[in-house]
C-alpha cells in the first residue's frame, strides 16, 4: 500500500461572503437541514440575515409538499422565521403551469395526495394515476410527477405509460433530482428518475421544472424585484449540488456558494469541480454565520 | 378535413426468401407468436422448413425462463419441433458471463424464482433483492436484472440501488428491451427500462444482454457452425423490431426481414424505416409459409 | 402499391388568433423568412400589428449577429419596424452571462469575428481560438460557441478541447440548435451540434442558452412588463419548430402557435406532434394576416 | 492548504498473471505503444511469449490503416514478431460488414485514402465525401467513417449529413473513440465523436465496430479456436482504456488487466474503477515481461 500526499481545498467564512450580497438564495436539502435534523448553527444565520436585514429565499427542487407545510417543517427545525412566502419550490412552478396551460377536465398524478391537494383549483381536479378507469381517461388532461411515494410503483408507472401513449396530454416533471439521501448511507431513487424511465418508454417530451432549470430562479428573482430595486449582482446562491444549486445560479448570473453540509465531501470538492466544470464562485465549509 | 394519398411499402412472399438461405433465425414475439397466441399460420412455416431440412433457431431477449421452459410456451401453442436447443435467449448469455466471470459467493437478482433459477450454478448461489441483509450483502458479488416480475419495485429497486452503491460489483442486464405488449392496448415496463434507471441514478456502467448486441448472433451462429459449414450470406434473420432484430441482424452481417405481425404496422413503416436508418434486407407481411 | 387516405390537420387563420393576444413573440427563421427570403405577406401581419397596437418581440437562437445588425437583415426584407429594441437573441444572453460572470481576463470564441465583437465589453476582450497560444493561455477564462463560420472546424475545435482540458473555465453555448436549413434542399451543422461533440469529448457540463430554454421567454416577458401591465396569459408564441419554439413557449406557460413555413410540413404535422408530445395550442399555415 | 493521505492501488506483476493464459490479447495504443513511441521493455514481453508459445492478438479500434500497415508500423518499434494476421482492427470489421451488406455501387467515405483503399473489393469501389455530386449520390450504398484525418472537416461533415438525409444508407463507424493522445498534453477528436455527432443531426441510427462491443473479441476469438481448442477461460485481454478493454472483455468473458503505460494514472484508478463500475480482474503497472 502506497501513500500519497494530495492537497485539499481551502474553504472561505461564509460572514465574509455573505456580507457583501443584498439577497441570499439558500437550497433547503443538504444546505439548511439534512438527514440528521437542522445543520447546527444555521439557527444563528438566519438570524443574523433577519437583524441585518437581507432577504433571503429557500430554492428547492421539493414538489412533495405545499410551501407553507414546506415552512411548518422549517417551524418544527426551530426556524419560524422562514416563511411560506420565502420558499420558492419547484412545485410552484409545476402549479403555474397547470394554472396556464390545462383548461380544464383532470390532472392524473403520481405521488402523496398531499402533493395532489396543493395542485389543484378552481378549475382543475387532480386524480391519482390508480383511479384512471376506460370512462374518465379522455378527461385526463395532463399527467404530473410529484412524488416518488403515495403510489404503487408497479401498477402504477406502467398505468402511467399506458395513459401517455393513449392521450397526447403534457407530461409535466415537478421535481428533477434522480435521488436523494434518505440516511448516511443509503439514498432512496426520486421521482425525477422515474420520470425519466417513463419518458424513454413512451420516447416524448416531458416538461421539467426544477433547478438547474432559469425558471426556478428568475421565480424567485422576480420576487425580490417587488420589493426591492435590486441586480443579479447583489444575488448569492447557497447549494450543496453541482449540477443544479450551482450550475443553475451560474447559468442565472448569479455568484455561487458551494457547501459542504450535503452531497459534496471536502476531499472529493476538487475532483467534482474539474471532472464537471461547474464551477461554484466560493467554497465555504458550511452556510453558518457565527454570532459573537 | 384534407384527404392526401400516400404510398405503402410492398411487401413480399415470405417463402419466396426462406428459399434462398440455408439457416432462417427467428425471433419469437411479434414474429411466432403475439398476444393472441400463434401467428395463425406458423406451423406450416415449421412444417415446411423441417421437411426441407433448414435450420432454424429462435433467437430471443427473453430472460424469464430457461430454454426448457421457453420450449414447453411452444409446445402448447403447438410448435413442438421447436426444442430447448433451438433456442438462444438473452437469459443465456448472462448465465454463461456469470459462469465465467463471477467466482463464488452470491448473485443478487431483480426477477421471478424460476428466472433466478435458471442461472444458478454449482458453485454460485442466487438471492433475491429483497432478502439482502447487512450481513449477507458483503457476499454478493452481481446484481443481474431478469425479469420485471417477482418483486417489489419500490423496495427492491431501491435497496438495489444501495447494493450498488456499497458493493462495486457487476450488474447485468439479461433482457434490454424498454418495453413489451400485454394485449391489442397495453404495454407494460420492461426490465430493461428499469436497469437503465438504475445505471443512470448510480452512474455506473451495466452489463446488457441481447439484441441489438452481436453476442445473442454469435451464439445462435456458434451452434450451427457446430453442425454445418456455413457462412453468414446463408443466414437469414426474421423479426418485428427495428432497432433490435434489423439492427442487430444486419451489424452482424445477416440479410433480414421486417414482418408486420408485431411491433410495425404496415403504415408506419416507411416513416419508421425512413427516420431511423434501419432498412431491412425485405419486407413480409408476416413470416407465415402456406403449404398448398 | 396500394394506396391509402389519411387525414390531413386543420388549420386556423392566424389574424383570429393573434386577435385575442396582447402580446405576440414570433420566431425568425421558418417563420418571418426562410430560406427564399421573406415569407409572403408577412409584411402585412407587421403592419397590422402595428396598426392595433400589439406588441411583438422576435426570440431568436441566432447569436451570430447583434440584435443591430439582425434587426438590419429585417430592413433589407422591407421588415424597417423590426428595430434592434425588439429581438431577443440567445447572443444577448450569452453576453449577459459573460458580463455578470467573467470578472477579467479574455474569452476566447469559435464564431465569426461580428459574432465577437458584440459580446465584447469594457472590462473583457474577445479572443479567437486560433489565437490561443502557451503564453496567453491562462488569460482565458471562459469558452464561447457563437457561429458554425468564421474558423477552421478542424484545428480549431481539437484546440477548443484542449483548452477545455488545460483550464477550469465555463463553457458557454449561445445557440443550441444543431443544424439549419441552406436551401430547399440541405442543411448546415450549427454550432450547438459541434459544442455538443466537444462537451461529450471533456467531459464537462456546457451553459447554454437558447429556446426551448425558459431565460429566453424570461428576457422578452421582462422588457414587455416594463412598458405594460401583463400576464403571461396575454402572450403568444409562433414558431415553426416543436422542440424549441413549441415546447419553450408551453413551458413557460404561453400559448403557442405552430405555422408550416418552416421546419414542418402540413402532412408530418399529426405524426411529429404525436411522437414527441409536444403539443402547440393552435396549428396556422403561415403568421400571415392579409389586410383587405 | 490541508494534506490528507490516499491509499493507491496495490499492483501485480504482469509475467504472474500472463502465465496462467493461453492466449493474450492487447490493445495497442497504451499498452504496447503510447506517444514516446515503444513502452520500455515490451520487446521482452513478446520475446517470452514467443519462447512459450503463447498465442497473442492485437485487438485495435484503429481504422486508419490496414493490417498490414499496422504491422509494418510494429516493425518499426523492433516488434516484427506482430505480423498482420496477429492484429484485428475495428477496420477489419467495417470492411466485413461492406462485403456482406452493401452489393454494388459505391461506399462514401470520410478519412484517409489509405484507410478507404483497405476497404475497397471486387465488387465495391470507395468514394471520397468530397467528390460525391448530384450525379452520382444515387449510386452511393453506405457512408463509412474511416479516420479523423484526410478530409475537410467543415465541407465534408455538412455533406455527409445530407447526404444522410437525401439516401436512406447504412453509415458505418468503424472506430468508436472519442479522442486520441497526441503527446503528454494534447488530445485529438477522434471520428468517433465526429460520428456521433452527424448521428445526432440527422437522427438515424449508425453501425458501430469496436471495442467494448463483442463482435471484435468475437472475430479475434475465431481466430485463436482454428488454430487451437481453446475456451474463455484461457484468454487474458490487456488494456489501459476502462470503457473499452476492460468493459468490452469482461462481457465477453475474459479476465481483464488494466495497465498504467496510457490513459488510466495510477493515483486516479481507484476512483476511476468505483465511479464507473467497470472492474478489472487485475491492475498491472504495464504488460512488461522482464526476461533475465
Amino acid at each position: 500500500m502506497v501513500l500519497q500526499l494530495i492537497p485539499m481545498i481551502k474553504t472561505t467564512d461564509f460572514k465574509s461572503i455573505a456580507d457583501r450580497y443584498k439577497v441570499i438564495f439558500f437550497d433547503s436539502f443538504g444546505v439548511i437541514k439534512n438527514y440528521w435534523g437542522l445543520v447546527p448553527g444555521m439557527r444563528d444565520t438566519f438570524d443574523y440575515l433577519e437583524a441585518n436585514q437581507k432577504e433571503y429565499y429557500i430554492v428547492t427542487n421539493d414538489a412533495s409538499r405545499s410551501p407553507q407545510q414546506l415552512a411548518a417543517s422549517f417551524v418544527k427545525l426551530g426556524l419560524e422565521m422562514i416563511t411560506a412566502d420565502k420558499i420558492i419550490s419547484s412545485g410552484m412552478l409545476a402549479k403555474e403551469y397547470l394554472d396556464l396551460k390545462v383548461d380544464g377536465g383532470s390532472v392524473a398524478f403520481l405521488g402523496t395526495d398531499d402533493s395532489a391537494h396543493y395542485i389543484e383549483n378552481a378549475g382543475l381536479h387532480t386524480i391519482p394515476v390508480r383511479d384512471i378507469t376506460d370512462e374518465n381517461i379522455n378527461q385526463v388532461n395532463g399527467l404530473v410527477f410529484m412524488d416518488d411515494e403515495g403510489f404503487n410503483w408497479f401498477s402504477d408507472l406502467n398505468k402511467a405509460v399506458n395513459l401517455l401513449r393513449k392521450r397526447n396530454i403534457p407530461a409535466i416533471v415537478a421535481n428533477t433530482d434522480f435521488a436523494y439521501p434518505l440516511n448516511m448511507n443509503d439514498v432512496a431513487i426520486a421521482v425525477g428518475a422515474l420520470a425519466n424511465m417513463i419518458e424513454h418508454v413512451v420516447g416524448k417530451r416531458f416538461i421539467r421544472f426544477g433547478k438547474p432549470d432559469s425558471q426556478m430562479f428568475m421565480f424567485a428573482y422576480d420576487l425580490v424585484r417587488e420589493k426591492m430595486e435590486i441586480s443579479k449582482k447583489d444575488i448569492l446562491m447557497v447549494g450543496d449540488t453541482l449540477h443544479t444549486d450551482i450550475l443553475g445560479g451560474n447559468k442565472f448570473g448569479l455568484d455561487t456558494v458551494l457547501v459542504f453540509s450535503g452531497n459534496v465531501k471536502p476531499e472529493d470538492a476538487e475532483t467534482a469541480i474539474s471532472s464537471t466544470g461547474i464551477v461554484p464562485t466560493y467554497i465555504c465549509d458550511t452556510a453558518v454565520i457565527k454570532i459573537d
